[in-house]
């Protein structure tokens, strides 16, 4: 009765570990597939500028926009829709006055990135992507992403820059 | 007496051209040696992201300030003098509120680069710009260089900011 019980429990344990380990209907190569980016793209601190912006509000926020050379070559190309490759990072700092700056200019006028707020990202794959316009969507604070709450909020939002391929940010030559 | 002249004037026209293209003192190759940059250096519009600023006031700009890998490489490694090789680009814009965001942002917040103001440029070659710091600088407007007069107000502003190798921008991380 004894090694019953025990090969009863071996099993139900190893069938939860397959039930566990099993991919999900639609996932390739029982790969987990988050409706999100959860890891920031390698390199992204060294791609070309695309623009900076400045939201001021509760943001207060400081930015800028770089991508890596598939995004590059379709904003200087002004190809729409964005290829599967193409990725935009946004990297956002707290909006402060330099006080070092203005002492130079006699005067408060100047205003520049103070600590890191959060990065973002953009990674387009119209396939994985492909229930959020083919675009996924990352946000990360102190290196760790968004939950899943945070993250339904980003494409709602995006999805009205339909125009420009749910890209708000443009070029500055 | 005729051919006497035509020979002293065909002399003195020779000195002439002799004095004109002969180098001034320190310049090499016979090359003319402006006391700043007047050639854009290629491709900076690819170098990797420096860091952001808002001027307000007069200015009223919003720029982006790229480096090539020397210069970037020096910012990481925090070494300070720049070495040679260095080039760092601040690329300016007019400072315009964003219509576009702000519909979607629901409130007047975003501010983004309007069209080019200017770009300028630091080099540094301590040898060929040793008058002033090391640093040669570089002012572009519809690609031209600044005129000489204006050029002369650069140096004695960077020299405020003796204790960063003339430099007013900080990397963002």
């Amino acid at each position: 009765m004894k090694r019953l019980t025990i090969f009863v429990a071996v099993v139900a344990a190893l069938a939860g570990i397959v039930t566990i380990t099993l991919p999900a209907p639609g996932q390739a190569d029982g790969e987990a597939v988050a409706p999100f980016v959860t890891e920031i793209p390698d390199g992204y601190r060294d791609w070309s500028w695309i623009s900076s912006a400045h939201e001021a509000g509760s943001l207060n926020s400081l930015g800028a926009v770089l991508g890596n050379d598939v995004a590059i070559k379709a904003y200087r190309e002004g190809k729409l829709p964005f290829p599967d490759g193409a990725i935009i990072a946004a990297l956002h700092y707290h909006y402060v006055a330099s006080d070092e700056n203005n002492k130079v200019f006699g005067q408060a006028q100047s205003f520049v990135p103070g600590a890191p707020s959060n990065v973002q990202f953009m990674v387009k794959d119209s396939k994985k992507y492909a229930a959020t316009g083919g675009w996924g969507f990352g946000h990360f604070q102190d290196g760790k992403h968004g939950d899943a709450v945070f993250m339904k909020s980003c494409f709602p939002c995006h999805e009205k820059a339909k125009g420009s391929d749910l890209v708000f940010t443009h070029y500055a030559p």
